[in-house]
């Protein structure tokens, strides 16, 4: 049963992935290449569909250049 | 395969998280009913043994009363 907090969750986290990728001026496959990751496992993630393991969103914020708690973008919105 | 780095990350998460759930003097099993995990997975979770999703880093977060981002402290070593 996805709840909605962890939609939210996902969206947020996903939303910050994709403008810090832009940012660096990385295409989908070449962020996916550089972390080490599927193309579309990129697009789940970014999308809010999937929410990777802590391990992989090191390696993200690692490729991204910041810190991985800068991932992390807080949602003023409180767990269901 | 379990990469070193994986292991570095967990491990350094799950200090971190039983760090501050001690600081808030929680049991395991008060933490685990307020985040709404099982017991035996904060175990899991504090001995770098499994690393939880990104949702339930925010319900750890919440029930601590620190920021998502406060839980995935820094390593310094590069992804293998």
């Amino acid at each position: 049963m996805d709840k909605e907090y962890d939609k939210e969750v996902r969206a947020a986290v996903g939303k910050q992935i994709k403008a810090l990728r832009l940012e660096k001026g990385l295409s989908q496959e070449e962020f996916a290449f550089q972390v080490g990751i599927d193309r579309t496992y990129v697009s789940f993630i970014e999308r809010g569909v999937r929410s990777p393991r802590i391990p992989v969103i090191y390696r993200i914020a690692y490729v991204l250049g910041v810190s991985p708690g800068e991932l992390l973008v807080e949602i003023n919105k409180t767990p269901d």
